[in-house]
């Protein structure tokens, strides 16, 4: 079965944050390039309403459909209508209480946030490098959701299992923002900003400037404390509501 | 026009360094999964001679054509039989003189490296991540491929240019093995080495290694070594041998 061990799940959870970091930073290496996000102005032909984005996020996860991405709990789609897996696999226990993993998908939040933030890690302008930026776009907002629905997965049940009784009167009480507090662990948080400072500078230390662009540790830690925590949090209280009633 | 000052091309190819080795870091936090690279054992249904890292590659390469990847000319597609473009997009002129890009594709010899080198990359064994093994495989080899093909095209027309006559003479005598010697620069493929060094270390220098799989500098250095440093420059005498005849 799936270790429900918090330290386990928590040290899993940090081994994603240097794969998170080196897909932003190689996201950052193109400009914005506003019009890849707008609808209508993909440049495919013929020509379709969608953003050059969302065209590709739809084909990627198509793709990782096909190859049993989705099959994963904390691998949730961006899109709908995405094709069966073609692989077969059975997966080991997940040790979740949960019937229906599409019922903690925050993406559609993830993908608001994750947008608003660009324009503050990408230069800004226009260097033509469309197909590279939605290709590094797709890659990096897929690792930040996978992290995020680990997060809201593993650390809720693990969490609830500590305390059940605690957890099912909250529950009961449709409470969510005591449920909010008892799920926060301030030092906790405080630990990965810090973390995240330390890695994304790290990372960078060897950096060129005049040929590669450095992002800042503080637009990282930024990302981590306004969108990345919170909407992990989001999500443990979600799979704390849809968990299954009665179930130990 | 694409610029061909040999500074600048060694800048472009000094910044994809990093982004070849976050990828072949994150590939490496999977274990081999031998079992991806033989044919007939993808677990697709129905089943398939290929094995699943080649239908990954495959599947990957005809997204990335119908987003117009293969119209840029470093980057050279593994696969055969690849979709058109669903984008338009006029390229800048490249100032390369060459008819058939593909002329220059070096990555059949690449792949044969590559997996060769993953038994020292990846961690002996079996993890059962093969989803996330092949992922993470084509990312590394199509970031590598793009630097060895950008490498064949630029440095050799920027090479030539400085020394026409030499070169000319040198390609009507089918000299491979002076081409070879002119090409190459022991000290600024030294100096390479000596930064990939560096950039792996510093790159890795806050990871936890109980949490997270670290790969020694050494073996990175290696693969540039006996890799990407001679495949560059075999593409480089490709591009040469195959460069249109007679003109500047």
């Amino acid at each position: 079965m799936h270790t429900l061990d918090l330290t386990t799940i928590a040290a899993t959870l940090e081994s994603l944050e240097e794969t998170i970091i080196f897909k932003l930073i190689d996201r950052a290496q193109f400009a914005l390039n506003a019009c890849i996000y707008r609808s209508g102005e993909s440049g495919f032909v013929p020509s379709t309403s969608e953003s050059l984005f969302s065209l590709r996020m739809t084909h990627q996860e198509r793709m990782d459909a096909l190859f049993g991405r989705f099959m994963v709990p904390e691998e949730r789609p961006f899109s709908l209508g995405l094709p069966a897996p073609m692989r077969t696999g059975i997966l080991p226990d997940t040790g979740l209480h949960l019937d229906d993993m599409n019922a903690i998908n925050v993406n559609h939040i993830l993908l608001h946030d994750y947008t608003s933030f660009l324009p503050s890690l990408c230069g800004a302008g226009d260097d033509k490098q469309y197909g590279s930026s939605v290709e590094h776009d797709v890659y990096a907002i897929q690792a930040i959701a996978r992290r995020i629905h680990y997060g809201s997965l593993y650390v809720a049940e693990s969490k609830y299992q500590k305390d059940p009784a605690k957890y099912q009167t909250l529950i009961k009480a449709n409470d969510e923002s005591a449920l909010w507090h008892k799920l926060t662990r301030a030092d906790v948080e405080e630990a990965i900003l810090v973390r995240i400072r330390n890695k994304a500078q790290s990372i960078q230390a060897t950096i060129r400037t005049d040929l590669r662009i450095q992002i800042s540790p503080e637009l990282l830690v930024d990302f981590y404390r306004t969108v990345i925590i919170p909407l992990t949090k989001k999500g443990e209280i979600r799979y704390l509501m849809a968990r299954r009633k009665g179930s130990l």
